[in-house]
């Protein structure tokens, strides 16, 4: 039953603040939510937990999980294999948790095919302009990067018809309580009320 | 365009504490949100007020109403009818305002056909024993006739499956905070806001 949990899905272009808004829906949700986490074929660094950060894995079995179509989406970044494996998601939607899943808006099409039940959400900036300052706010980017960025962000705006929810990112703490509402709705939809529903039903009239 | 605002309907058996709900609801909403207003061919009394309480028309008014498909619902309780006209209800959606429907469930059937777009919850007790409780608990009708309504409770719940949304009021609180949610989160569905995103991508960048 990966169905008891909620699976949120989480795209946006870079600079529209989505891993500030993830960060703060999983501090108030308080161990009931969880981010999806990556698999890499890169060795672990540092401090780096198997499990938390990345599972480190051998390319062999990146690979056996590509094959048994275990993988939401992957990419090769120079030797390297980076992905999202479903398992995990899987286990702590039984568990009746919910899962942040922090993926691309080209990802989105394989949840769609592999987890039909999540719901999407597309996070945009106010404006163009907006995106613009708050990349060049970074510092950390050249002036080419960042037309880069801006050419990616037009074409995943226009992704963002496909995707359940719209959130436009203006004011940190009303976007933060738009997801939090999300969370919260999704789970009196009807198709996932049925059981309690029956509950209210079948108990018995003394 | 109907479409601007927000029209919510609410079904639930009596006893399911749906017009308290609705009371705090419309509260928080501030002059935000509107409660349909119903028409009937009854004369008015003492402080009525015409547009407020009710619709005060005559039964020919009324009939051509009927005729011009204008009601979402109307029934006859001895010499006069009583009925939702749909016209007010457009007139405010198209203002933008939200917009409370608080129906019957046999008359939810219409309001699919008549407004399509419209947001249907329904409100559940938490168990039958307890809406036996309430019901007893108001103290003003005669055990034969909370027999009965009894009886039109488990058909209305059986219902519920053809709503959006199952609100379960256990505690009143939760419940309101639960229709408050789906009333923000309404707004953030794609194709209500596909006109905003338009504002963030027209947009022209300097």
């Amino acid at each position: 039953m990966a169905e008891n949990g909620l699976l949120l899905v989480i795209s946006g272009p870079s600079g529209c603040g989505k891993d500030t808004i993830i960060h703060e829906v999983l501090q108030r949700l308080d161990g009931e939510g969880f981010l999806s986490v990556s698999m890499t074929t890169r060795p672990k660094r540092g401090e780096e937990i198997h499990g938390v950060h990345y599972y480190f894995v051998s390319e062999a079995e990146f690979r056996r999980n590509i094959e048994d179509d275990q993988m939401l989406e992957f990419a090769q970044y120079g030797e390297n294999f980076y992905g999202t494996p479903v398992g995990h998601i899987r286990s702590l939607l039984a568990e009746g948790k919910t899962v942040i899943l922090n993926i691309e808006v080209t990802g989105g099409k394989n949840v769609r095919r592999l987890l039909p039940f999540a719901v999407e959400i597309f996070v945009a900036p106010p404006s163009l302009p907006e995106l613009r300052r708050r990349l060049e706010h970074r510092g950390t980017e050249t002036p080419e990067a960042i037309e880069k960025r801006m050419e990616i962000a037009k074409r995943e705006l226009a992704c963002a018809k496909d995707y359940d929810y719209i959130v436009i990112n203006d004011a940190l703490e009303d976007a933060v309580e738009d997801v939090m509402a999300i969370i919260r709705v999704s789970k009196l939809k009807t198709d996932k009320m049925l059981l309690k529903l029956s509950e209210v039903t079948d108990y018995a009239e003394s």
